[in-house]
């Protein structure tokens, strides 16, 4: 078997079961984050070619974009980041005022959140690479996981979603709002039971709150607000849009709106009971069954 | 200018200087680990064609190697490790039983020392990369850094230099030791001034600990222990062996000898003042400076 046939999820399943569970460690692998104490962290990845492109991103995009989805996974959970370590693979030849405006894409976005870059590697590698890990904080009482969304609750985004796929990707950053201000309303006002960013689809980020609620979803399809030029199919599986997608029981949904104020916000969908399993009701009123979407590495 | 010109060391005198710097960051750029509050935080990667190739090395050794390089910082600083965070690249071809079998060689060192592989990331890239940053946790009065050697201390050097050197670097992880023992007797003993690990080579490393601690050096090449088939220049610059080189004070000697019991210990040099810099006393007696040399990326 390939890795192609697989995909990514399949590998992150095949891998999750770790040799040894330490008892600090409050949530491993299957969050956007992991949980040790009230340290968050996560870490993600961009290689030439598959996230990007150099002919289209420019290394300053690239930097601030690759600090932005880490702290879009730490915010996600109700965090702040705090700490960043920056891994950079490039080739000899690339010009040192490239990784320069990289860093300084990096800086732009570290300087006005106050994250420090403490550590890193430099390595040579044939295309450019940018890992990064980003430690966060939160208290625990603050916390939101993927897992905590109950039978009745509404599924709420902000935002608008199928741009970046509309647009074919073109990683350009201006683009994106970064929604660290909204989650932490939403975690600090205890009135939602569960949240995600939205960067692997919005189907996707329903379809793992349900993995980690046990429980089922149904998400109106006529209610997702598209983003200028998006299919329905775009805005449903497109991803790469680092909304949030959270669930809040329907007495609090006013209460909630009130506390996001002026921020574009959308009743997506239902949580239902996990033996219906996850649909999207699409347009013509039907009930569509959904397994999967959204963007997947490998496949 | 290309990176190639610049080289790793270049390019880490350029970025390290960070945008924000935190009140809880103790240690940031500049060591093996950074020290946040008690937690230390060091990440490696490896990438195909740069660090290893496929046909020599099997993806076991290379799940294994790929931790045992970032325990290895945990341990110069005196720490113990904790948790890891798994980042793999890998082509959409490759086998699903290869990436098992690396994740087999990282699971095989990790519950060995009780490390709990919390997170990762998994994407699809053109060539092998394993990245894994690694949390560990220190008690501040065991913390030993490259900072603290003081003119007169001896410096002292674990096992045999120059192997991998002599080997063509040929990653095969058997032949690694790990000094995760000997560098908790070292950092609780209080006896030493400071330590590094190895990796960069015997010369790269007093070189750095002279940096960090504002110190000179002379290193005494006739007492450097090679590995067999080294020659003394491969020993003295070969790096890669993940050896403890730390710097201790002449009265200390005896004392840390005996507490390290069988393992190979090595006077390899004594620290001098700063003006004097960093040289190396030949087989002919005579000294040479040394400006860097060791392995360095990019160049």
């Amino acid at each position: 078997v390939k890795l192609s046939q697989l995909g990514e999820f399949g590998l992150i399943e095949l891998v999750k079961k770790t040799p040894a569970k330490r008892k600090d460690t409050s949530l491993g692998i299957g969050d956007d984050c992991a949980l040790i104490g009230d340290l968050l962290i996560t870490t993600d990845t961009l290689v030439e070619n598959t996230h990007f492109r150099l002919k289209k991103t420019s290394f300053f995009d690239l930097g601030y974009y690759s600090l932005f989805i880490n702290v879009s996974d730490i915010a996600a959970m109700g965090g702040e980041p705090t700490h960043a370590f920056v891994t950079i693979g490039a080739p000899g030849k690339t010009n040192v005022k490239s990784i320069q405006q990289l860093y300084k894409g990096i800086n732009a976005l570290a300087r006005k959140l106050k994250i420090d870059i403490a550590g890193g590697d430099t390595v040579s590698s044939s295309k450019l690479i940018v890992s990064i890990t980003l430690l966060g904080k939160v208290e625990k009482k603050h916390l939101l996981t993927r897992a905590g969304a109950r039978i009745g609750d509404m599924i709420l985004a902000t935002g608008e979603f199928g741009g970046p796929a509309a647009r074919n990707y073109e990683l350009g950053i201006t683009n994106y709002e970064l929604r660290l201000k909204e989650s932490g309303i939403i975690a600090k006002s205890k009135l939602a039971t569960s949240m995600i960013d939205s960067s692997d689809g919005l189907v996707r980020s329903v379809l793992e709150i349900c993995k980690s609620s046990k429980v089922g979803a149904l998400i109106y399809s006529s209610e997702v607000p598209r983003s200028k030029g998006a299919t329905v199919k775009q805005a449903l599986h497109g991803g790469e849009e680092y909304e949030l997608v959270f669930t809040v029981p329907a007495k609090n949904i006013s209460k909630i709106k009130r506390k996001l104020g002026k921020t574009k916000l959308s009743i997506v969908g239902e949580i239902r009971t996990r033996s219906k399993g996850v649909g999207v009701l699409n347009e013509r009123g039907r009930i569509e069954a959904v397994k999967a979407g959204g963007f997947e590495h490998f496949k």
